[in-house]
């Protein structure tokens, strides 16, 4: 309560009081004010006025974090280990930002689970930032949210971001290119849908983590794992045993963070940078089309009368969706 | 290996031997030639030559099948509670649809998991077509393969259409709007993100199916869940118990399908399926815009450009997106 208070006497609220500018903002996320970073996230989430002025400044001084995405299936444990992360990299002394999922969906019976719980703690201390992903739309909102909070992160001066997904494919895929380094968390069991899954995390992971190795079951999940793991651009990821209940094979994998970091030459970071600034251009792209869409299509009913005759067997979507093109746009000549 | 040489002769393969028409296509489809479905799938969902005169073909016979979406976390156990579905279903002579998640991708070690082994032993029953989703770059990609596998299958006379669904969030939310009715899969276990996905699927289940009910703790979950169900629209989702490794609960869950059943006006049948068309419209939609973007964008390296101007603070996304968009697209005014 007293947060959301000074928040809005420093910041603004949603209302915005009109004194503070986006330069104002920017100036306090790189002095690290958590307010001004944490108003800043949602000032480029929601695009509201002054982001392009914000997300300029910002761009010209970040470029310093290291960026560690948290693969894996859901109740492997990601959370669990992540507690663990920062306290190690705290330890050295390392900043370290969490973009974390949303922990305002697992109140649950109104309990909060216990390994948030253990996360948010970390949120007490100055070194620590936790942001959660308040669930969107659609997997271009969760990863361009993700973008935006890494960029504030980055700029703010947070050596380490730990980028937690839950999910399956997309996501987790999205959340692999935009990170300097992917950890994928497993857990010894079966199910058929967690071998899909799996199957999809095999080639994202830098390194592997074999998490609850005190379940039966293990020895035989961390042989098969190892089997499947291929070397790539001469990096064989290991697959570590983890009880990150007791944060037990953490020290191994920090040395295994370490070790893939060490290799990673300012080209590498610079190319994933890069990648980041892009992807986030296609996603406005698409946002703004969709805008389009929606402005020109749905409001006067276009789209039902179109869906009409697709069902009457009068159109079908392809047809029908060219000649929707057609209304909204012009399509320029190449030249 | 027997069916892809039948297939070939009948109906050609993807060279297309130039004999078959779009037309022929359809009217196997009608008399529910096994071959011709599963080529006519092909078709629709990779747009070639044709797709057009089937769909609509296709879209004048279809209207007569019962979609159920079958929702729920990795290893709830969605994949054996279909198979247990499947044999009732086929006691009451229903014809059945499966869509489901890709079994090709859960071939781990060598070994197909035991589940998917025994839905595939259904598919050499005549009343039984089993379709899988091969995993596709985007979830608009899962969603427009299955809607349009469900107008092939509704054509060719099946009765109930059962979409297995794995994932979170908006493929979830996808599969609830494109069905007549959601099943979600539940089982007793925490874990935060677990939990996280629980909270979204609360609001698309119709019927809530507590899975392996032997478990410890099953009590408590079942009590948890019907407490968080709400009624909506004078229905209040039931939570079954089952055992579905001995499809133990079954009838119960059948009984359950029935009762929803009989409340589903034509009105709302109606809804769902115009609803099916408009989706596939906007999906339609945005693959052509997306290909605009990546024709006009992406070869000659102008997104790379403009990713770098941001990069180095001198443009922002909001900015850069909206010159090119302008570059791509004149923007008709409205009138």
């Amino acid at each position: 309560m007293v947060r959301m208070e000074l928040q809005k006497d420093k910041y603004g609220g949603q209302t915005g009081r009109g004194v503070l500018t986006g330069e104002d903002l920017a100036e306090g996320v790189l002095k690290g004010d958590r307010l001004a970073i944490s108003r800043t996230i949602t000032v480029l989430e929601d695009n509201l006025q002054g982001s392009g002025s914000i997300y300029r400044r910002l761009s010209r001084k970040g470029g310093n974090a290291f960026v560690v995405g948290i693969a894996g299936p859901p109740g492997a444990g990601k959370s669990t280990l992540i507690n663990c992360l920062i306290k190690e990299f705290r330890a050295r002394n390392s900043k370290v930002g969490v973009v974390a999922v949303d922990p305002s969906s697992i109140i649950t019976g109104g309990a909060l689970m216990g390994d948030r719980v253990r996360m948010l703690e970390h949120s007490l201390d100055a070194g620590v930032f936790i942001r959660s992903m308040a669930s969107r739309g659609n997997l271009g909102g969760v990863s361009t949210a993700t973008r935006k909070t890494i960029l504030v992160l980055d700029a703010a001066g947070y050596d380490v971001i730990l980028v937690e997904t839950v999910g399956v494919g997309q996501t987790e895929l999205d959340v692999a290119s935009l990170a300097d380094m992917t950890i994928v968390v497993l857990m010894p069991q079966t199910g058929d849908d967690v071998q899909a899954m799996k199957a999809g995390l095999l080639e994202i992971g830098d390194v592997f983590v074999m998490n609850k190795a005190e379940l039966e079951g293990a020895d035989r999940a961390v042989l098969q794992l190892v089997l499947s793991v291929k070397e790539r651009n001469g990096w064989k990821p290991p697959v570590l045993r983890m009880s990150a209940q007791r944060c037990a094979g953490v020290k191994e994998l920090m040395e295994a963070i370490g070790k893939f970091r060490e290799r990673i030459t300012p080209e590498q970071m610079l190319k994933v940078r890069r990648g980041r600034a892009r992807d986030e251009l296609v996603q406005s792209l698409r946002s703004k089309m969709e805008e389009l869409m929606e402005e020109r299509l749905t409001g006067d009913g276009t789209l039902e009368r179109f869906a009409d005759l697709i069902l009457a067997g009068r159109s079908d979507p392809e047809e029908a969706s060219s000649k929707l093109l057609s209304r909204i746009f012009k399509v320029k000549s190449e030249n």
